[in-house]
């Protein structure tokens, strides 16, 4: 049974924190919900957001102002949590880029990680389950967007399930993690050495292999420290998709760094462009 | 000297984290601010954002959206912190709403918080001194505007330097402290017993002994469990107001609770009206 934990009036519409009993990841867990002032009958599209490394289903929900263009387009945004929170793994808290706050929304394939760390059957199966048994959710009409290990979390969601999301925005993503730290360490952690198997979960690798999804839409800050430090790699992607075909927006945008700040500055245009793409 | 901690672009615009030590409160102080995208050789006017209870700089500048908002108008905005930090007095971390996160916006006029706790001076004369100096505002257009326990110092700046400010908001202000329970023990703390003393530093007392102030505008949560229990008393002000002829805009929101996601909402409207008569 899924509970609310908190709820507040925003925009005329209502942010809810909710909790339930995950069966993918076995754990408890929390996500985030903010839905528009509706009339009785009337459903919304929903708008998955998915955070990045550290963040839970707190960080998108009080800082990126998002509950104004929500409401002003009538569309649900639905946060989820990062990782399996208490999963009483030996090291899950060892580190903030692996374990308790970094699940990379990939399902773990080798012990003691496949258990819990299931983040893509939570986010892609279970969830819209349970948002669509307990809120007026046109659960046919879904997109997808995130941060950083959460932008690419909703590259591979988008591009392994083509039919399923009409729109997927990208902020500040890692666009290919078999050839970046954080990456290599995530992968190799859930998913063990082969590195065959990191291309079923690699953005940049799977368009390489022929996947497809609609126009994906990424937002870059120039100044963003990651992206200097050669986390993210958006030539990779950008380069994947040239070859692929695959239709591509890159905004670099000029001073913006990988914070919130950068985040909250272009949300608004990204969900007025998902909400058309959801109404078409 | 004032440093800065921290800068991020937002909006076209640079959110600043700073610090310098006031001579005004003996302590490290910090504060934030939003300044607006300007050509070289502009300024732009000076927004004061009050935070309430337990909050720092950081609260308003994560939660609120204002940066959107600034921005779209040209309007700066201050964030001070609520009270001094480190003032090493006996007591002064023991409870939430006395002490650090709760100075009350007054001079305290006691020891051993007189040395220290001096915020009404803080915000009215050092930091504005400090932002005039440092930023490319204009410091002869200045507003005020804050939430709760910072409602009311908008109030009390106001109702003491009738021509500094242009326009002043009040956010769930706690309207009459002399009346409430948080007020009661603040006034006794920071300025004695002796109840003469607190109608200085009371906004509802100020109006009754013929105060007067820009337009009032106050928004206020139907819903905000402080305002049932009496923490909030905005009828005080509007019987005060209605008595001394004192303009007032009282809002009642249905739905609405203490929170940013209310906040939030309605900001935007407040700062555009600001902005307006920051400008006219």
């Amino acid at each position: 049974m899924m509970k609310i934990v908190s709820e507040n009036k925003c925009f005329g519409g209502r942010q809810l924190i909710c909790a339930h009993d995950s069966t993918t990841t076995g754990t408890p867990m929390r996500f985030s919900v903010y839905m528009p002032g509706m009339k009785d009958g009337e459903n919304a599209p929903v708008i998955w957001w998915l955070s990045g490394l550290t963040c839970t289903e707190e960080n998108f929900t009080f800082k990126s102002g998002a509950q104004k263009h929500a409401s002003e387009n009538g569309v649900i945004i639905v946060a989820p949590d990062t990782s399996p929170r208490g999963a009483n793994i030996a090291g899950e808290d060892d580190a903030y880029d692996f374990g308790t706050g970094a699940g990379f929304y990939v399902d773990a394939a080798v012990a003691p990680w496949s258990k819990n760390y299931r983040m893509f059957s939570y986010i892609g199966e279970e969830l819209p389950q349970v948002v669509g048994a307990n809120f007026a959710a046109d659960m046919s009409r879904q997109s997808i967007m995130g941060h950083s290990m959460g932008g690419h979390g909703a590259l591979i969601l988008a591009l392994k399930n083509p039919q399923r999301y009409r729109a997927v925005s990208a902020f500040s993503p890692i666009c290919h993690p078999s050839g970046c730290a954080w990456g290599q360490k995530a992968l190799a952690g859930y998913l063990g050495d082969d590195k065959t198997e990191w291309k079923k979960w690699d953005a940049t690798e799977l368009i390489n292999a022929g996947a497809k999804c609609p126009e994906i839409w990424a937002e870059q800050g120039a100044a963003d420290e990651f992206l200097s430090s050669g986390q993210l790699m958006p030539e990779a992607l950008a380069g994947a998709c040239a070859k692929a075909n695959q239709p591509l927006i890159m905004n670099m945008r000029e001073g913006y760094d990988h914070s919130y700040y950068f985040i909250s500055t272009f949300l608004g245009d990204h969900i007025t462009k998902h909400a058309a793409a959801l109404r078409a």
